[in-house]
């Protein structure tokens, strides 16, 4: 059985490196889908193309809202080492007769299971108190779809906007997340978790409940990650007139770190 | 007079959309043109084809080493909005009669000076001895041309491998950047000084002293820089089997933040 994620983010080749997707109302947020969600459809085209299947680094600019609906992929590959390949993909729909382009996404691949090297961590996984106490859901209160499809768990505090008082004003977040229909995470998917979780920036009273438009996504898939829940935390420490990071971190079952992110986004106008 | 770094980093048009620009070994670490410089003349080329001034988000894939000599850039527009503006740029060289591409950079720009929104900042500029405490110079020991253009002062304690007793597994650097020609921060500049100091990672016995490549460099600017020294703050905290980011700090002589960077790089083999 063909997973929720990977049936709405196959790609048909029309061409070599000309793709058609179909992009789904199941990842929105309100009417637009997921950034994490276009991403990885990107990322995958590029992974066909290329003789390396984990994306160690890829940045994708948004340049305008996707729909939902019938979508191409273009795969320009940049190089194509030993160790490494590049590449860029854009994501276009046709929209009212014209070619609109959603996204861009470059990326370098690698093969994570050839990784030799030196190793110092300074980082350790997020404190998470026990599923039981966590906060669970997505966005009450906002309609979600992804929601359907993500066992999402938060710690208190974390995402007090939803929690039923004031919002506390600490924009970050720690939870636990896992694909609703068992399908377990791999390298592909971890573009589409890093943007999974909701804002951390939604804590602080400044920033008003609603879309906070990304205008770039960076992931670096740091390990392949073992099979069941991942451990998430993000945080947004500079808000400045209205623009700001989102800094994340994915942590697999195993306490193994396997992606860090980083987006810009903006809030308000 | 122009700058050392502008006259270095000066594009021709040689018609719309493509620029002649001339890399010097005024930049070299060793024999390689320094990445943060090879990033801001493709910075410099797309901010000359854009409507808006500020690169508040860039990221620069290298993809083969450069040599100092001619090259070109090749900008294409992605978007042209009201608040944002993005665009893709290609360096390439002719070697041995073929055209070989060093780096491919995709950008957002944006006007910083028209910013309006909430602030909130969880970060400060790091803590910093008075200059005349701090380690001068870059590189003691490596070539690096790249030093007689810089005023660098490096806290005490972060550059273990230039202060010559042992490395101290402190992969964290804090300093002081300025031009040494006088030519002041700009927004574009931020691109440059974001890979200017070495790699904190060489404080880590497990580290060969030599050369880390970048594979990815992001800059965030966030704010266009007061005359002065900048402060800066580099660390690794994650080096996982040879693969190690490198986030950065960049805040200006009147203490506001002026860009956040990261970078994936290599480390042994």
């Amino acid at each position: 059985m063909v997973s929720q994620l990977d049936a709405d983010s196959a790609l048909t080749t029309l061409e070599p490196g000309l793709y058609a997707a179909q992009i789904t109302d199941r990842w929105n947020i309100g009417a637009a889908p997921n950034g994490g969600y276009l991403a990885m459809i990107a990322a995958r085209a590029m992974a066909d193309m290329l003789p390396h299947p984990d994306p160690v680094s890829s940045t994708t600019h948004y340049l305008s809202v996707a729909l939902p609906g019938p979508a191409q992929v273009h795969v320009e590959i940049l190089r194509s080492g030993r160790a490494h390949s590049s590449a860029i993909a854009r994501l276009v729909q046709e929209r009212d007769g014209k070619t609109r382009e959603v996204l861009r996404t470059m990326a370098t691949f690698a093969d994570l299971s050839q990784m030799r090297g030196p190793t110092d961590l300074r980082l350790a996984p997020p404190e998470l108190p026990p599923l039981e106490a966590c906060f669970q859901g997505r966005s009450a209160g906002t309609f979600a779809a992804i929601a359907a499809q993500l066992d999402m768990w938060s710690a208190p505090g974390t995402v007090s906007w939803m929690e039923g008082g004031e919002r506390n004003d600490e924009p970050s977040l720690r939870g636990y997340v896992r694909l609703r229909d068992g399908r377990e995470p791999d390298a592909l998917s971890l573009i589409f978790f890093a943007d999974a979780f909701p804002p951390p920036a939604f804590n602080l009273r400044a920033v008003e409940l609603g879309w906070l438009p990304t205008l770039e996504l960076t992931v670096h898939v740091r390990a392949r990650p073992a099979p069941g829940l991942l451990r998430a935390s993000f945080e947004t420490r500079a808000l400045v007139e209205g623009y700001l990071e989102e800094d994340g971190q994915l942590w697999d079952a195993e306490g193994k770190l396997v992606a860090m992110s980083r987006q810009l986004a903006r809030a308000g106008r």
